[in-house]
């Protein structure tokens, strides 16, 4: 954290501001750890002085009522908007969303995008240094459940203040975190957002993240998840390779595939040559960028509190916890969505008693269309902040 | 080949015919030695003293008259009626069909099933002994497609001196195979009966194929292919399974597993322990099954001729191969097929021009419905072969 400029005790707790470029007004990034706060785990053992690296856009009302959390998927990060910069790789993943006059206005509203607990673009997750042996956590992190995760983003809440989040909103795995949030925290949260989401995981989708896993951990560069120090440092690629062209296939759908790709060749290959096709080119492309940017141990610890996502467990079952939320809730789905289908959704948004409204929005894209389809997006949004 | 009985000298050729138990009637296996037909292949080499393992049910007329082809899927072999034995370690992948009074009626037909090129279940793949260095093949397996197999099992026609076949019959790749069959010999096919299969692999279809080859090429026990002679010659187990699992994914339907597993955790285990679901339990027991019976690198050099398949490379395009079909055709389709989508047998059927019926079968399995759903598959092929 040693960009992060210089520290500010607050309430035994530690913020410490970056200094933004002019060029983009209204955002901030922080890193604030919570050395005196335990974080107790949902399966055991508990993180000690965790950090929640988070940005901010647009000003907070002296009375902050005018706070939106925004909650990331599973490769996301707190960079929701703005262009890609030292400490965040990649451009803002929900840009067409989030900024002055548009469906989550900064002129209006104070956004919050914490990095979620596992991950690895500043909050705590395996590749952290563990303060008890000063060398990162690799194996020895603790497991997490998507519970874990939200009880963490209640802290950050609590930290800055903020009684009651205008919305909380995520997809995918965003969405499971901000179901979390509106379950454990119902008077704090005054309306749901949710896309593309389940409210527990499905036997398949534990299944698709359970054979990614296993394709990182195959990896004889995996070292047993300590892979940090070992050799090149360069870690389980191939492995997560395959994961992620497993995940990008979830992601999107036949059709587009189909029509983007085709059969076609990369120039100069015959059928029956490794990558020969396209499709596999294109994939193996995304590959590459996710494993410059990514960490593997943080890929297997969200995919494994993906796994663990039962917003039902130790409540009497999905129904009676859905039927906990008081929140005004706001469903969307993506109808080419086999990844998360529509019927997931529908059973959120059937299960809410303050569901206001639920959206198929079509799409040939599948489930990242929650990312891809920004005017559909933005319309719903709109509608659920209006 | 030495449980294959005594070879019989016929044409320059080998047939070897195996004494089946008596409780078995009418059920015949064999051999058959291509010892003087090099098999020239359509990316460059040639295979010689090819051997093609196959099966046979029913007794053919003295006319030859009332013979049909049946091929087999990826995983499948020539074994597609009957009890699991020696050299066939699996009961007939068919058995709901094939039979005396059955849709395939062997008191009327005489069944033909032969196992692939590049399988491992008898005929010559890459686990054969190459006889040029009394090796297995491994990494110097030639390069095959699936129009490579289908020209062998022309030439096993021939042997056989049939001229004409009553139908071919085949789902999945063996759908492939009889498509191909259809195209290259026009006026030896009297009636095409295609399930669940394409006249080309998608850009989806070849990513999924891909990705399962990439998971045995990473296990650090492929050795490029020549794994056979190395170390304890288990092979890329962890790979092969990886690869099973997702293949059992695409073959299955989400449906289905969300009725079957659900949730449900294997007994003992916590939400974030690894294989703590009863699906990954499920899954894995599939892995292990296929490990202790096939070889990885049939699994690749069928996966890669799969990626090839376009029926219509060097003839203009798929509809004009299509179009070259004379065969009364039947055509069969999963309606919750996600890896062969109905709409890729829906192009087949309007494509050729004696399409006598196309049917969308009702079923929660997905693909695999072709193997499952004996009853509307046997309505099917009942009226088909009418």
């Amino acid at each position: 954290m040693a960009d992060h400029g210089e520290p500010t005790e607050l309430h035994g707790l530690i913020s410490r501001q970056i200094h933004l470029p002019e060029s983009d007004p209204g955002h901030k990034r922080f890193a604030t750890l919570f050395s005196d706060t335990p974080l107790h785990l949902e399966y055991g053992g508990e993180l000690r002085g965790t950090i929640v690296a988070y940005e901010t856009w647009g000003e907070l009302k002296a009375d902050k009522s005018n706070a939106i959390l925004v909650l990331h998927a599973l490769t996301g990060d707190s960079h929701a908007v703005g262009n890609a910069g030292p400490g965040h790789p990649t451009p803002g993943w929900w840009d067409g969303q989030i900024g002055p006059g548009m469906a989550i206005d900064t002129n209006r509203y104070y956004v919050v995008c914490p990095n979620v607990l596992g991950g690895c673009q500043g909050t705590t997750g395996p590749s952290s240094i563990d303060s008890s042996s000063m060398l990162p956590f690799g194996s020895r992190f603790p497991k997490i459940t998507i519970r874990d995760q939200a009880r963490l983003e209640i802290e950050l809440s609590r930290y800055l203040g903020i009684e009651r989040w205008q919305a909380v909103i995520g997809g995918s795995m965003g969405g499971m975190r901000a179901l979390e949030h509106a379950v454990l925290e119902p008077d704090s949260t005054e309306r749901l957002i949710v896309l593309a989401t389940t409210a527990s995981a499905s036997a398949e989708q534990i299944a698709l993240c359970s054979i990614q896993i296993e394709a990182i951990e195959l990896d004889s560069n995996f070292h047993g998840g300590d892979y940090y120090s070992v050799g090149d440092g360069q870690g389980p690629t191939a492995g997560m390779m395959i994961a992620r062209k497993l995940a990008m296939l979830s992601y999107r759908s036949d059709l587009e595939f189909g029509d983007r790709f085709g059969r076609t060749l990369v120039k100069g290959k015959e059928p029956l040559d490794p990558r020969a096709f396209e499709v596999e080119s294109y994939l193996h492309y995304h590959g590459e960028k996710l494993n410059r940017r990514f960490d593997p141990n943080t890929y297997i610890a969200l995919s494994r509190a993906m796994n663990s996502h039962d917003l039902g467990r130790d409540r009497g079952g999905v129904d009676r916890a859905l039927g906990q939320i008081k929140a005004r809730t706001f469903v969307a789905g993506i109808e080419s969505d086999r990844l998360y289908p529509l019927y997931q959704q529908k059973e959120i948004a059937s299960s809410i008693r303050a569901t206001e409204s639920f959206v198929g929005i079509e799409s040939s894209y599948g489930h990242d269309g929650f990312l891809i389809e920004e005017s559909a997006v933005a319309t719903f949004i709109n509608k659920a902040l209006a």
